[in-house]
């Protein structure tokens, strides 16, 4: 199988489980913790749990859906709350929760996801051991989740963001999850620590590599295939991996805040395309994933363990 | 061992604990999170994860201490996310954290502790299995708490609440979590289901009886006592088991929202006092409170047991 095959086919099984226990809900808190959830999105965190159990333990995917089932819940609480504090709109092409209700609202859907991810980990099949051990990742993981948003917030009061800094908080903010969506689908299939291991840090990477590749899909994709507003990084002088490198090669970026036509956009796009900017950012993102590649070489030769490189390859090649 | 002395070395235990833990921490973010737990509190939720446990298996009350800080975690939890939703500015005689730092600062601290809590109750010394349980009951509970806070706030914008709505919302905000502490210390301690489930019920009526004693207390109690604005509950117009029976009795106490002066206030409990509002809502509070020690009249005589009736009763005689 390949793996737009077996991302689509995953992709409908969480969906349907989603559905299963979401769309039902009838209180208006319940219809907010859900809004996100029901709305789509690519169900990668899931499909990562997935395969990185089936690549320690063949055909033990099935007993870990519940927890794939949980990372998902986990991204779905941080988008949510993430929304409320950078007062974003819109999200996969439907009004985020604080808008569609209201803040308070918000941060408890929020809240319920959280609490639901948890309670989801749990229901897996397997052992008592294990499922803790799959807890205190998850735990541990959403203190560095917040860590890592709180980093890039502050990023925004700031124009002296170094490159590392940058990098951590990347790793915080996105690469843990898909660390721990990795690393929980082999603790709770039975997987050898040093399998584990491997795993969590080959999450951490693509994962790093997604968000990167996600900065630069903001500033290039158009809105209607990302259902993000394009260049709403620049305008909100947000420090990404681009900024850091077009300062670095004196090009100032500060000046679009706010205010940023689509000419000025395309212009900008050009500008730092010929600085070398573009190129430099993205050969950053392919070591990462080229990296988490070799980290699970390790791994029995298995078609799970080639889709999983294949996750990596696709998220620095994706275009929304 | 009395009550007053049992709650006073319990506390410093906590507060050591909780000291080790969170107040050494230097990041901005850590600060937030730990900011609310080391402003002290009477660590009442932690008290009862400890003594459910030693009433069903004397001795191991310090195998579940994690487990104690964890319930105190998590009440810290919901009281920064609940003071941002009610615009609270002061808790425990200091800034919430959302007037300190920024409502998006709080929202993080939150989510810290929030994960936190199951991070510590996995540290807990009991079995693997009573761990799972412990924390898919700790989630359910998180649930419910956030129904119960979305409940109380839709209250604000209604006058029509029904005292069986007001105590469905009581049972959720605040019975809920002691239901799950005094059940979690049975769970990790080992204690049988009928144990468990007769805590459970025990904390869940003392936990309703604690919230009506507070709103009580906030009519009633002096600010410098209780650390909160007295009369704030009428200044807002929430609904209580006050207003609810006010208006029963033909008592309109809307007229007193965002005005209401000292004096005013010392006329309104004269009036409810006379009308018999107050003792009817501590007739309520009282008949909670011995069902509770009813209910665990199942288990062995201990001197555990008997603190823990005895807290219901603290909790229905406190003052602030």
């Amino acid at each position: 199988m390949d793996l737009p095959e077996y991302l689509e086919r995953t992709a409908d099984q969480v969906d349907k489980l989603i559905d299963r226990y979401f769309a039902s809900e009838t209180g208006e808190l319940a219809k907010a913790s859900a809004h996100l959830l029901l709305a789509g999105g690519k169900r990668l965190r899931p499909a990562v749990v997935l395969l990185a159990a089936d690549a320690v333990k063949r055909g033990s995917s099935s007993d870990v859906m519940p927890a794939a089932i949980a990372m998902e819940l986990t991204h779905s609480f941080t988008l949510i709350h993430d929304d409320i504090m950078d007062s974003d709109c819109t999200r996969r092409g439907v009004p985020t929760v604080h808008t569609k209700w209201d803040e308070p609202t918000a941060i408890l859907a929020g809240d319920v996801l959280y609490a639901r991810a948890f309670e989801f980990l749990c229901l897996s099949l397997a052992s008592e051991n294990a499922k803790v051990r799959a807890v205190s990742m998850l735990a541990r993981t959403c203190v560095q989740i917040c860590e890592g948003q709180h980093m890039d917030m502050s990023f925004g009061r700031r124009d002296d963001v170094s490159e590392g800094e940058y990098l951590e908080m990347v790793m915080k903010k996105t690469g843990v999850l898909y660390a721990a969506s990795a690393a929980i689908g082999s603790i709770l299939a039975g997987g050898s620590p040093i399998y584990t291991d491997a795993l969590y840090h080959y999450g951490q990477n693509i994962g790093m590599a997604f968000q990167i590749q996600d900065d630069l899909i903001d500033l290039i994709a158009a809105t209607d295939l990302s259902g993000k507003d394009r260049g709403s990084d620049l305008r909100e002088g947000k420090q990404t991996l681009i900024s850091i490198k077009a300062k670095e090669k004196g090009i100032d970026l500060s000046k679009y805040r706010k205010t940023l036509s689509t000419e000025e956009l395309d212009a900008v796009i050009n500008e730092l395309d010929a600085a070398g900017v573009i190129r430099e950012v993205q050969e950053i993102a392919r070591e990462l994933v080229e990296s988490g590649r070799e980290i699970i070489s390790i791994l029995p030769d298995s078609v799970e363990r080639e889709l999983l490189s294949g996750i990596g390859e696709f998220f620095i090649t994706r275009g929304f």
